[in-house]
């Protein structure tokens, strides 16, 4: 079980990491920029899980090859990548994947650390999402709060309870984590694909 | 005394769970927004408080009432209001409230949990306060920290050293909380009534 | 040992808190704003260090006397300075005296607490750049990560890296605090003078 795990982790690491180091380059950020907002963005969802759970040491203190990867990573894409060839579209799918990974593994440990699915399912969706909301933050004028053009946090929040559905029902963790994983990143992707939303915007022109 | 610290609890949670969602609402943000709003502005101060205290677990995370309360109360706030019944300045009143009790009972479990005065007044000031930094933040364009226009973290922490001494004075942990609470409600609102400030603007104009 | 780590801590401290004051000054805050900006730029970074580290109770909770002390300079900062005397240039040289103080405290407990150099080094960038970072956000309409003006982070990361070395080498622990200080506070500084970058930004003016 500890090996799926730690394979998604750093999977998902990886994803959020290219999704902030494209943000950063898009904003043509200096290298310590592209390094800080690639960290925040792989490991600021997990930090605040494990300051949310007093769960210490904090998975990046414990595996130290993760920001170590990020800061090898940041390396090649400040000095051998052209800003001009990155296009924030690109974002996209690595934040999908990140997504979907980080909720899942984030409601999966409050579940272990013996929290109810309501808890669980929260803090799944701060872990999915904090890191993408700190690099818009950083990396945008607009605050991501604003920003209602797809659908986001609720993708989390429903796959969160897929999860736990498939995993009383199915009676695999396995399957479960998958079809919860699948589901958020599958219906993100669509998301953006078809321009989804909770809400239409009577201020806004459709077709804008 | 648990039931009287509980309720005025629940009750703070109330009062700063509807100012973030007029905030939302009267910024016409969308359903995922106005639940995530009122959660920062209702949970923020007290998460703040017990990680810094190492308080563990989080009070929403041992009380999950809280956040399913402030999750039910986001659906009815989304789709039985109309944002143009909503008023920005509806937001007072509960903000005062809110502020008042979470200053209190902050400052109450810092001394609880051994700290001097000095400590529990600051603890109790940040308790009160940083959820309706969180909300300003996240819904306005002006960071709260340049709005001068009433006096607000000094109301909340005068009243912190009022409990204290009430409560060493008259020897009645009930009757000193009560008596911090109501001067900070009481004296905010009168603040906000009569325009007081700590230092008048030389830039701005008096009539504005 | 512990005399020198506390007094470099303290005037780590009230250089951090001058920063802010002077910052806080100059964009004209009241008494309060301005003793809000000196406590979190003199104590953000050693709050996130000991939050990430899980070492509690906070360093300002165990020693008072620094946010007493913080209290004491905002109110004659706010009262007996004039903002037209303080120039946000002051802010330069107790800015860097805290970086290098917070950057190399940081690194030496994370040692302590039996981190590797990696994740001391990450631990000390982040004491002492988060404070600054704080004020910048709370002071300055432009966020610090988009301000490439000077390298900043890089001097911190690498004034670790030489303090691990020269206790390595050195072994004298005190020896290597001061060298790793020492570097960190002049090469920011000439860094200040001199203009020095990581990268060129192609779309400014040299001249400008």
């Amino acid at each position: 079980m500890f090996d799926i795990i730690y394979s998604l982790e750093m999977l998902g690491v990886i994803a959020f990491a290219i999704s902030g180091m494209i943000a950063a380059k898009s904003k043509n950020m200096d290298p310590v920029g592209v390094f800080t907002i690639g960290f925040v963005t792989a490991l600021g969802g997990g930090t605040l899980r494990d300051l949310m759970m007093d769960n210490h040491p904090l998975y990046w203190i414990k595996h130290q090859e993760q920001p170590i990867l990020i800061l090898g990573m940041a390396i090649v894409f400040s000095y051998w990548t052209h800003a001009s060839r990155i296009k924030e579209a690109r974002i996209v799918l690595p934040d999908a994947i990140g997504l979907g990974i980080f909720t899942i593994l984030g409601a999966q440990l409050a579940l272990d650390l013996g929290h109810s699915w309501f808890i669980a399912s929260l803090l799944g969706v701060m872990t999915g999402t904090f890191g993408g909301a700190l690099r818009d933050t950083l990396c945008n004028e607009v605050p991501f709060i604003f920003r209602k053009d797809q659908i986001y946090a609720s993708i989390s929040f429903a796959g969160c309870w897929l999860y736990f559905i498939c995993q009383w029902a199915l009676e695999s963790e396995t399957l479960a984590l998958n079809i919860g994983l699948l589901f958020i990143v599958v219906v993100r992707l669509l998301a953006v694909r078809f321009d989804i939303r909770l809400q239409r915007d009577p201020h806004q022109d459709p077709q804008h």
